[in-house]
């Protein structure tokens, strides 16, 4: 039994999330669906990250055992064969050790979110951006944004159907850039609440509106309430870049 | 009567082209429809390049003349509003001169060829970019790009449906540079021979597989045959991303 780590990258519109659900088609499911054609294997696939609907990912990574003795390329090349016509690709596979394990050896995420700001609709990029017509100052966006890097409790960004056991987390990354129309939200992190970046989003373009100043992103931060914060933000324009695994020393924690 | 010039950026799958034709819609249709059911008036949108099936727009423009007044604002949403759900966005409408052409008043067009150099199918740019698995060198792409700048016979990158007058063309710009998997051919003259892109492209990649060496770009171009360059490149890479237009000065010649 070998263990196989995978890079995938989708279009998330049409699917119910990365996680199997009983409502519609999942990443996951069209994975293992993937794995069992090519293999002949029922496996369970570990993603890092579990996205939701119409989040997409450039560098989602999952796990999954394999009996079959099967090459890197081989599994690549096999797994993108059966996954179309579905909007997921593995840009890559490779042998990991047995004790490695997508989501709890992963030591930091990425994401990024993309708004165009601009009044016309997005004919290339609609479902895969979030269009905002009213202009932003990206500046202040990312004066608010500051104000959240760091060891905080995210309560006001937290779904309430979050699963994790505190809402303590360190973000490491969080930063607005702007060219052109296109606004782009980095955020960086060890591991994320449910819709904590959708909703820092949805409190970020509040500011960047002029609705909100600056300073009532902390007031809202240490309310610790969710009614405190900004709109959830679409899933649309959140894209799901990379996952950062460390040295046996990083994975102490897990 | 005024004239009005307007910039257009769309995905061109599922369009047989901009222009007008009896065997599928067109974004000239489109848009001559969009603008009847804002205003009322039967017009011929008149726009700056005729792109092909399949190929996309980030900044295609257009001129009609109209005899309703009405704010810039007024016709750019409310395009935007009739054009729904083409994937067809007015990014913005101004007042131009009546002498003002989009063809024929252009001085100078941009092209950018998308290709995503890389094993995996493409999972978020299908349909936008050319998806090629055999390694590319960039570099020796841009050294047979550069034999193409300039005053030439471009027979060789030619359709044999092409109405110009005469096939020579001044190539201002034709550089290729790569970013991770992705390359992009960058290509800017006053006007193009009907697929010249798409011909230059299809041999570029040639030299790009190593499968020409640099000098027979030369060899082909001379030749002035089309039987002698590589081929057509699919439509997916194709983006028409501006054109400018000049002061009077610049418009003699038209």
């Amino acid at each position: 039994m070998s263990r196989w780590k995978i890079t995938v990258e989708y279009d998330g519109r049409g699917f119910v999330g990365w996680q199997r659900q009983d409502n519609g088609p999942s990443i996951q499911q069209c994975l293992e669906e993937a794995v069992e054609k090519l293999s002949g294997e029922t496996v369970r696939v570990h993603g890092a990250g579990r996205t939701d609907a119409g989040v997409h990912a450039l560098g989602q990574t999952a796990h999954f055992d394999l009996g079959k003795v099967l090459t890197q390329r081989a599994i690549r090349d096999g797994l993108n064969f059966h996954l179309r016509p579905a909007p997921i690709a593995v840009l890559d596979a490779e042998p990991v050790p047995d004790d490695f394990h997508a989501r709890m050896s992963a030591v930091e995420r990425g994401y990024v979110y993309r708004i165009v700001n601009r009044r016309a609709p997005l004919a290339l990029d609609d479902g895969r951006a979030w269009q905002i017509g009213r202009p932003l100052d990206a500046e202040a966006m990312d004066a608010a944004a500051r104000i959240l890097i760091g060891r905080h409790d995210f309560t006001t960004f937290r779904a309430s159907l979050c699963q994790a056991k505190s809402p303590v987390k360190t973000l490491d990354v969080l930063t607005v850039t702007r060219s052109g129309p296109e606004i782009r939200i980095t955020a960086r992190a060890r591991s994320f609440l449910h819709h904590q970046i959708r909703n820092i989003t949805g409190t970020l373009v509040l500011v960047g509106e002029g609705r909100w100043p600056v300073e009532r992103v902390r007031t809202a931060l240490e309310a610790r309430d969710r009614s405190k914060g900004g709109p959830t933000a679409p899933p649309d324009g959140l894209y799901f870049t990379d996952v950062v695994y460390g040295t046996a020393d990083n994975n102490q924690g897990r």
